[in-house]
C-alpha cells in the first residue's frame, strides 16, 4: 500500500485517472504516475490494438529561457545541438563532470532563447538551476506548470484529428506544432514512452487539464479509447529504458547504448565533454543488452539479478516482464564486453533462484 | 497499490522491515521509507512508550570533501555555521538564490574538511554538485554508501546502551559520538524526526545493515522494541515539519517558522543571502501555524486544504491527523499574517466539505 500525502503530487489529471479504475500506481520525480489500470497484461494488449491516454505529467518540464538558454542546454549534454531547430524535440542523455547520467529527457527547442526539458525520474532542476548560478549565466530556470498527456497506440492520430483537427496527422516523429484546445496554445509533439506511435500534449495550466482529458475521452468512444499508462512489458520488448531502473549516475550515455546521441567532439561547452572523449575512443566495457530469461514468468525485478557465467559475475539485470507476445521473460540488463555478444548463455539469480538467460541480437518489438 | 520496481530502492534494512509485517510505504527520495505496521494508531502509542527501530535509509547523505567543503557547506545555507564544531549537528534551511527552500537538511560536521548532509526529501545532491562544479569548488561531492537508522522513543537510551556500551548516554542533542559495532566505526547522534527522544546511527556499508538491525532486536525484546518509522501523527502534534508537505522551493525559512536557523547578515557567502536580508527585516507575509480542526477524524491529507476567512483565503492546511492523546484533530498549515493570530477562528476546505479551524499557540507536543 502506498501512503497518499501532500509530498507525492497530485496531477491535473488524478481524478480523472481514479475515474478510470487506476489500480496501482509508483511515484516519479515526486508525483503519482499510474502503472496499472485493469492488469498489466490487459493494458499491454489494449495498448497494442486501441489507443490510450496516460497521464504522464510526472514528465516534469524544467524551463530554459533567456539570452543564455542556449548556451546553458548545451552545456547539460554532449550531444550538438547546433543542427537543431524550433519545433524539433531531440532526447539528449544529461551528464555530469565524469559523465555519469543524470537523466535521459526531451529536450524541445521553442525558440532561440527559451527550451523545455522534459525530464526523467530525478530532480535535473536542481543540477540546472546549480549550474546557471554557478556560471553565473544569464538564463531563468524553473518548473511551469506543464503537466504532459500521452496518447499512445495505433488509434493515436484518429483520437488525436477528433480533438485537434487533421493537421495533427502531419507532425513528424520527434516534431511538434502548436495547437488550439478551446481557446489554449498546445505543444503537441510525436513522441511518446511506447514502440505503438503517438503524441504528447504538454498541457500548460493544470485548470485544463480535465477539460482536455473528457473531451479525449468522449471523442474516443468507439475508438475504445481508455486510460493507460507506460507499459512494463511494451517498454521492455521495444527496448525503452527506464532511468533509475536500467541506468544510474553510475553509468555513461555510452554504457546506455546511447553513443549514437553524443557528439563528443563537436558538443563544445558540455561539462562532461572531457570525461567522455576518452570513453567515445574506446568504447565502453559493459553495455545494455536484451536479454531472454528462460521458464515461467518472473516475478517484478524489485532490485538487480545478478548475471553469472560460471563463477564470475558478469552483468545485471534490471528489468524483466512475461511477454505473452514473443512467449518469453523479456529483459534488460547491463553486460560486461566479455559476455555482450548476441548468444551468449548465462544465469540470472532472482532471489536465489537461479535461471537460464540468453543475450539477445536486439530488442523484440 | 504501489509498484516496486529497482527505481524505488531497496534498503539494507527492507528485509528486516518486510519481516515486521510492514503494512504501507512511500517513496522518499526514490527510496522506500516503511510508514505503518500495525496501523498509525497504535505505531503511534508504541512510539510514545517503548522504543522503535526505524529504517530512514532514505535520508539519504550528501558527502562534501576536500579543501572548499566548509565554504561549499556555508553557500548553500544562511545558518551561520562559523561556530559549529567537529562532532556537532545543525538542522540547516537550503536555500537557492531567491532564498527558497530546497531542503531542510541535518549537517553533520565530520572534520574542517568533510560533511554530510542527511537530506529531506529532494535531489539536493544535484543541486550541491552542479553549485561546486560552477564555482569551481576543490571538494568532492556524492552520495555515500550511508543509510541511517532511527532509533526512537523513551526506552531508546536503554536500547542502544545494550548495543554500544553506556556511554551513548552521554551523547548530547544534535551532537554525536563515533562507536564501534562488530569492529565497524559507526556516527550516532542524538537526533530523529520525533519528539519521544532517541538517536540516528549513520550506518555505513549497506552490508553490515541486517547485523545491527538483528542485535537491536535480539537486545531489546524485553524492552518490546519494534520496527516502526515516522508516525504521521506525533509528528504533527510536536510540529515536526516534512518538506515536500508542509514547505517546498515556493517558501522562504522565515515562511517556515525557521528564521531562527538563519543568521542572514553573517552568513557571508550563502548563495540565498542578498534575497533573504529582506525577509530577514521585514517579516515574512504568510507563516508555518499550529491549526486544530473540529469534527470527526479527518481523512489524509493527499493535497492542499485551502483556509478561508469569509470568502477570503487566507491560507492551506498541508499536512493533518487525528490526535489521540488530545482528542482534536491536529494539523499544520500555512497562514496570512492578516489571520495567524492563536485563536484566530478559520474555515478548511477538505474536498468540499467545510470544517471549523482554529490557529494555536503552539503545536502539541
Amino acid at each position: 500500500m502506498i501512503s497518499q500525502t501532500r509530498r507525492l503530487r497530485r496531477t491535473p489529471f488524478s481524478d480523472g485517472v481514479e475515474a478510470q479504475g487506476v489500480s496501482a500506481y509508483t511515484v516519479y520525480n515526486r508525483m503519482l504516475l499510474p502503472t496499472v489500470f485493469e492488469s498489466v497484461e490487459a493494458d499491454y494488449h489494449h495498448l497494442k490494438k486501441h489507443v490510450q491516454v496516460w497521464d504522464v505529467a510526472c514528465e516534469r518540464q524544467v524551463e530554459l529561457r533567456g539570452p543564455d538558454a542556449s548556451r546553458l542546454m548545451q552545456m547539460l549534454t554532449p550531444r550538438d545541438l547546433r543542427g537543431m531547430g524550433v519545433g524539433q524535440c531531440y532526447y539528449v542523455p544529461i551528464v555530469d563532470e565524469t559523465g555519469g547520467m543524470l537523466n535521459d529527457p526531451v529536450a524541445v527547442k521553442l525558440s532561440e532563447d527559451r527550451w523545455w526539458i522534459s525530464i526523467a525520474d530525478s530532480d535535473l532542476l536542481l543540477w540546472v538551476k546549480g549550474v546557471a548560478n554557478g556560471y553565473r549565466l544569464d538564463v531563468l530556470v524553473d518548473e511551469p506548470d506543464v503537466s504532459p498527456l500521452g496518447i499512445q497506440g495505433p488509434k493515436s492520430d484518429e483520437l488525436m484529428a477528433r480533438v485537434f483537427g487533421d493537421a495533427v496527422r502531419d507532425i513528424r516523429f520527434f516534431r511538434y506544432g502548436v495547437f488550439d484546445f478551446e481557446g489554449r496554445d498546445m505543444v503537441i509533439a510525436r513522441s511518446g514512452y511506447s514502440k505503438q506511435g503517438g503524441f504528447e500534449i504538454y498541457v500548460e495550466g493544470g485548470d485544463i487539464g480535465m477539460p482536455l482529458w473528457d473531451a479525449l475521452f468522449k471523442a474516443g468512444e468507439d475508438l475504445q479509447v481508455r486510460a493507460g499508462c507506460p507499459n512494463g512489458i511494451e517498454r521492455i520488448e521495444g527496448g525503452l529504458l527506464s532511468y533509475g531502473n536500467d541506468m544510474t549516475d553510475d553509468n555513461t550515455p555510452h554504457e546506455c547504448g546511447l553513443g549514437k546521441f553524443c557528439n563528443t567532439h563537436t558538443a563544445i561547452g558540455c561539462i562532461g565533454r572531457d570525461a567522455l572523449l576518452r570513453v567515445a575512443k574506446e568504447g565502453p566495457v559493459q553495455q545494455i543488452r536484451p536479454i531472454a530469461i528462460a521458464g515461467d514468468p518472473v516475478p517484478g525485478c524489485d532490485r538487480v539479478w545478478p548475471l553469472y557465467a560460471g563463477d564470475k559475475r558478469v552483468g545485471q539485470v534490471t528489468s524483466a516482464a512475461w511477454s505473452p507476445d514473443f512467449n518469453t521473460n523479456v529483459a534488460i540488463g547491463m553486460v560486461r564486453m566479455t559476455h555482450w555478444d548476441a548468444g551468449t548463455e548465462l544465469r540470472v539469480d532472482i532471489k536465489g533462484e537461479e535461471r537460464a538467460a540468453v543475450v539477445q541480437e536486439k530488442f523484440w518489438l
